[in-house]
């Protein structure tokens, strides 16, 4: 499909796309590019072949065909910038971060018609951050969201659904609104109360806090899996999120609120209405997954 | 070790003791007892043998040697009283409740001396409820806090804890206020932002909400797998150690507003030593796991 594929930020997801591209050869060539210096040593060390490593940014964009930014979201306006003065004629760039709007907005604000972007997200990733832990599977049977700058289909958009099909994701298509307010509530939310209540415990004294790991099984181990995530990135996230992140915080803390009122109050039965009715959103998810409406391995 | 153990209330957990029970020989009979009428029929058609069904909780107490109070927290002081009239001399009696302060308070002040209890709490459990989802390995490798109603370790004591073991538990002691303080951060707490984070989603408009299921893997579908359990259990528990669980709410809301104002007034460096910090309590979690200091299958 491509003879030269760059990666700009070479971590867990990046790693896993050249690993997945190469098994389908999906292109040619494949190259990398990273501020953090130690990259290139640990590509060497690591599994991974035919992978060309670039100091200068300059140079790597010089040679590639497709580019797809894997860093956090804040970074692109100035890999745009670099990519504008010297990405070569026919270039597609696409992307995997988890906020389009503010990425739709920057490109159509600043670089429309300067190159080609194809904003996508692969909802795909594990608690593990780094080159190391990628895998080619990573994308299989998941879900990439393409957000298109302008709302149409073009032919560089189908090229890029077909690069994400290759690697065995399912693709659809939302407007970056409508995608910011979804993941906003399904992943972004989350991962703010997950850090959140990992802070609830870290004010408790000492004494207590030994006793809180040992018996975290609870429930808080879950909540502290996704706080294993490169913090540049959810930092970024947040920040590029942020009106419909707080929208949704202030609603989240108003049920949080509604609940302890009816709990101080005893509120037997309506108690017991609240919470048989979100166990019915928990059977839907689950009926869904039956139903096949999720991808199997999901 | 007992003659004839009674469970008040079959659900997981209870034919799971049973299930477990039978398997290390530790009681010679096993007879349950169950407000829900279907429990009978249920019993008959499932894989339990040998399990005696009482209608009547006054003659099924009469029989007991070892009571297990497997039922929502708020109905101990119905069946305290029924025990209190029926139990025979000799009679020892323990529960699985999530909270221990407010039972403890209910023996000492109503029931001390008229018969003998030993609070305990197995941390263990799975988003499935009712009998037919029980298994004998349940108990295995995990803890149980046993919280002595008058801080000594006993004879009775001391039994419970080798029944426990009997199961697989390792059982460790505190006093009621610890173990409600800290199960209010490590499990109620927990469960409660799950609770509150799913009906948030409740309130979103349909068209939004099929598209929250179906990307519901960013983080959601984890939070929602508690909230699967026994309405009135968890109802009882957050009634039970509403003090707590109020103080704590009100701690994490306060964390959550925190990490709001940082991220809209674009505190870059300070978020990242926040996100970096909570990361540092999720790698304390795995180092206690790898150290061995968690049961191996924890």
């Amino acid at each position: 499909m491509f003879k030269n594929l760059l990666i700009i930020g070479f971590g867990l997801i990046g790693s896993s796309i050249v690993r997945g591209a190469q098994q389908a050869k999906l292109t040619q060539k494949f190259s990398v590019f990273d501020t953090d210096k130690s990259v290139k040593k640990r590509i060497l060390s690591s599994d991974l072949k035919n992978v060309e490593h670039f100091s200068s940014l300059k140079i790597a964009i010089e040679n590639a065909d497709l580019i797809i930014i894997c860093t956090p979201v804040l970074e692109y306006e100035k890999i745009f910038k670099s990519i504008d003065k010297y990405g070569k004629f026919g270039l597609i760039v696409t992307d995997v971060g988890s906020t389009k709007s503010n990425i739709v907005d920057l490109y159509n604000n600043k670089f429309k018609d300067k190159f080609s972007f194809v904003p996508s997200h692969p909802i795909a990733g594990t608690e593990k951050s780094g080159l190391e832990n990628g895998f080619a599977k990573l994308f299989h049977n998941r879900y990439n969201i393409i957000c298109p700058t302008n709302h149409k289909k073009t032919k560089d958009v189908l090229v890029i659904k077909k690069f994400w099909e290759g690697l065995g994701m399912q693709v659809d298509f939302l407007s970056a609104k409508e995608h910011d307010k979804i993941l906003g509530l399904t992943s972004h939310l989350p991962h703010l109360i997950a850090y959140s209540l990992v802070r609830t415990a870290m004010k408790k004294e000492k004494s207590m806090k030994s006793n809180i790991i040992k018996y975290s099984a609870g429930g808080f181990r879950d909540f502290t899996r996704i706080t294993e995530n490169n913090p540049n990135m959810w930092r970024d996230t947040f920040i590029a999120n942020e009106k419909i992140i707080n929208e949704l915080s202030q609603l989240f803390i108003s049920e949080i609120k509604k609940f302890g009122l009816d709990i101080k109050q005893k509120k037997l039965s309506k108690l017991h209405s609240k919470l048989d009715q979100t166990r019915k959103v928990r059977r839907g998810i689950i009926k869904a997954k039956m139903a096949g409406k999720f991808i199997p391995n999901d």
